[in-house]
């Protein structure tokens, strides 16, 4: 029964290993290429993927009362795919059957079953590219990672996260009391892992497998059952997730609701019921602070995990390698467009301007550096579409052109060409001005002048503690000014990259190494993958008998 | 620096070691002797005891600006000791400044400052039995146990859980990822600790120390700053305690205002103010679940953490032993008058009696062979008042009187000739009447038939799932019924004690072995010490920079 779980150790292994050093490690190569993944991955992938198009998704057995979907590809290509659907009380009448079988499933055997899933997921990651490409919008090389084996990485570390801490304990002990002169009190204890119930996992519109799989694999460890909501436009990728994860439990004889897709419509979203339902335990959640904060008020005593709004920083007070900086700052954001929860929005500049190996720049000369290597690495319409991909929610769109207005514009937006873009516009403010206070989603990046590098920090830093934030940069020659940095973005619960040029990038967070969120600001509690984000997912329970009654049977599970 | 981490570096090892083998362990000894404590250790304890009497209590730089304190013994001593005090605002300052001294700390340093003071609190056992005899109106040796050892144990327990998971994972690290055929990135990674902010611990009547020191020490040893707000009929036991942290804390040149006593009285308690203070980022709380749900409306986004109301049950279907079981039963329902959270209220019985070792008995006879148990074990009026205690709260009395008027009183409650006290009452319910179905705090007990032991096991489970328990027991002699059982208290997510007599008791939880409190029913959702209770209370930031450029300093914290 552990057949899955033996043929899979080494990956638990690697992960449990990684999370602990924290040193690079991944079993899900990242290149998209026939190296890794077999000569025809490719070209299987593009068929499997056109083969799902404008047809009803197969759920095998998944409770179907109608059909919805309502995706819609922001790269112009018809998708016409709907989904098997049913009324939220029928899918929790569903988990709710599956629960006992499920939570009752040794440890092993669960964990060798979502382990067996992510190797399955892994080698369709052409496909999830493609399902990613036409549900975000991202190009395909970010769609293939972040979609593929960046959110494979993730999901393992979970599963990885949660075993420890299922295994953390003993599950049955003799307890021996001395009692001085007299015999010893032996007691015989047994403890149960019991899960807390139902979870629900709602994805978002740009990462719906990377932001959903820590969530969805961390209360399935753990015992849980899930309903998976993604984001009505974004479903096809947690689709496929779902499909092979009921694959796998029907392949062991467990009950494919385990798993259920919540799939809705824009206009008819089910989220809300979902998050009411008082059979609901378990909450995690990737979106706006708004509905973060209607989840919150409406969850009841469900347990709720989120990652949220936030304003993420940039401090320059110096470097030694101007276009080093400016190439790494200029990819940073005009990758995806800025879509990304870890992309730049704020950069923060002393009026006087900065130091660097080209000599005095000024506050002018720093961004226009910036947008010089913004347009040098857009030049290509071959890759420009690929790294910025399109503009996944209209609503972008405007405020886009709402932030245009409020300031100097150092570099405006443009087009890539392809399906509806948007390039980095950059637009200097003031610090008395508000809107660079509030996240501006999107490929919009305010530039303000400060009096001082000092209050560069103080500022960038004060409003990650306010409004949230999940990354920081900062490039600085004075090792006191990074120390001083490093001091108050911790005190902010900011995680803060320094220097970085060249082929990494502060909006990059690799698994079994980064923590991604803090929970040490309002940018959300879930801090991927901690210990808090997987412990208090199930509870132990325990049964104990005086020894001398151990001949009697006591078994409180399975 | 960490000299007292090495002085007491066997205790956290043998924490950690037990609370994994969950075997019996602990360094601090149960039993009030001068054989473990010293041949004056007795004496001591008393005289230490009276000379804090009808004096103001000292507390060497605490904020002071009057005195507060109506203590009173339910054992008809005068007490008369005020306590230094200060309105919130100040409490919360004084926490703020001792914050970032504290929290920059190294967890060497933390972790053995809170070990030192649990030693030296062992050694004041016999004062804080004293103290918390005539402030909870146990019996001295009760008191001394879970005032002292007892206590002591969890506090070590919340502070080696908090050490496992401050140090699970490394706090620096090289992360070097392969680029194919060019150099490999590589950064250097490095954590701080970061606490939540300033944490509350709110104590009850009932066991001042054994409930606040895992939430006080689990707070502290992740680095957050503590206001002690203790009940105000029970302040002396935690004031001692505060008194012996804030020595070590000066000691070792750390701000002794890490830990701070938020004193108060009856008619003018702080609580509230504490709870709504934005700057309290972390509560444990131990009361009703009336408070419990008014702190959860009014904490903002501080962590809860609770044990609150519960039901707890007792199913008779067959015994082998029946003088022993009553025995045993006896002693668990007389202990502190019921005013234990552990303590059995309900008392489910099948209608046609059971099969014991004695032959049948009806549910009469049972009854009747507790209520013997019961009279013989208080026979001797030396012996009733320790085992009973006093009553501590008067509002408990109006329980008991009106507990006697909705049944067939099967054992009248008596007194035991010294303070406020009242033996055990047991009082015949039918499952439609209601009083039992809530908890009903102190020396009553409801006796219910059901018309099968299966419905026993139903009826008991049910109401510990909707309403909350932490303990249940069993007495059978049919497997079946055990496995029966045993599954439906662990859905119901309660602990449960199978055919104990004997020297063991349902009531009784031991650190290092028994998880107290599951978080899986109502009753509560801090598990004493499984890691979910000390995992969020502190986040992990990074701060990442090229390893090209490591010949700079950073460092973020301390």
């Amino acid at each position: 029964m552990t057949q899955l779980f033996d043929r899979n150790r080494a990956l638990l292994d690697g992960a449990l290993q990684a999370m602990k050093t924290r040193a690079f490690w991944t079993p899900f190569p990242e290149v998209p290429s026939g190296r890794f993944y077999g000569e025809t991955a490719r070209q299987d992938g593009e068929v499997a993927f056109s083969d799902l198009l404008g047809k009803s998704f197969e759920l095998n057995g998944h409770p179907c009362e109608y059909h919805v979907g309502k995706e819609q590809s922001p790269w112009d290509l018809d998708l016409d795919v709907t989904y098997p659907a049913a009324p939220v009380e029928t899918l929790i009448a569903a988990s709710q059957s599956a629960f006992d079988d499920w939570s009752e499933t040794s440890v092993e055997m669960r964990v060798g079953v979502l382990l067996e899933t992510l190797v399955r997921l892994n080698k369709m990651s052409f496909l999830i590219g493609h399902a990613t490409v036409h549900t975000t919008g991202q190009g395909f090389p970010m769609a293939f990672q972040a979609g593929g084996p960046h959110a494979q990485d993730r999901g393992l570390e979970a599963v990885a996260a949660a075993y420890a801490e299922l295994t953390a304990t003993v599950d049955r002990a003799t307890w021996e009391k001395p009692q001085g002169r007299i015999e010893p009190i032996v007691l015989e204890k047994q403890w149960s892992l019991v899960p807390r119930g139902i979870a629900l996992a709602i994805g978002c519109n740009t990462f719906p497998c990377w932001n959903a799989y820590p969530g969805l694999f961390a209360s399935l460890a753990t015992g849980n059952t899930v309903i998976v909501k993604p984001h009505p436009m974004a479903i096809l990728p947690l689709a496929i997730t779902v499909r092979v994860l009921r694959q796998v439990l029907e392949e062991e004889g467990l009950p494919a609701d385990t798993v259920l897709l919540a799939a809705d419509e824009p206009e008819a979203q089910v989220s809300k019921d979902l998050v009411q339902a008082p059979e609901i335990k378990l909450i995690d959640y990737t979106g706006s602070s708004h509905f973060g904060n209607w989840i919150r008020s409406h969850a009841g005593d469900a347990l709720v995990f989120t990652e949220e709004t936030g304003v993420n920083s940039v401090v320059i007070t110096g470097t030694d390698d101007f276009p080093g900086m400016c190439a790494n700052l200029a990819f940073s954001l005009a990758l995806y467009s800025g879509q990304m929860c870890t992309s730049p929005q704020n950069i923060y500049v002393p009026e006087s301007g900065i130091v660097t190996n080209e000599g005095h720049k000024s506050f002018d000369d720093v961004f226009a550096g910036i947008a010089d290597a913004i347009d040098e690495l857009l030049a290509d319409p071959k890759q420009a579409p690929g790294i910025c991909g399109t503009i996944v929610n209209p609503a972008t769109m405007d405020r886009l052109h709402r932030a245009r207005s409020v300031g100097r514009v150092l570099r405006d937006s443009g087009e890539t060409g392809i399906g509806r873009s948007a390039t980095p516009l950059i637009v200097a403010v003031g610090e008395e001005d508000m809107l660079h206070k509030d996240e501006c989603f999107g490929p919009v990046v305010f530039g303000i002048a400060t009096r001082t590098p000092e209050a560069a920090i103080d500022q960038a830093a004060g409003l990650a503690k306010e409004k949230g934030a999940i990354t920081a940069a900062l490039y600085a020659r004075d090792p006191g000014l990074i120390d001083t940095a490093a001091k108050a973005f911790c005190h902010a619960g900011v995680n803060l990259s320094v220097n970085l040029t060249g082929n990494i990038y502060v909006n990059q967070s690799a698994a079994f190494s980064d923590f991604h969120v803090t929970g040490a600001n309002p940018a959300g509690n879930a801090s991927l993958t901690d210990t808090a984000f997987v412990a208090p997912r199930f509870r132990r329970v325990m049964v104990r008998w005086p020894k001398a009654l151990d001949n009697q049977s006591v078994s409180a599970r399975g």
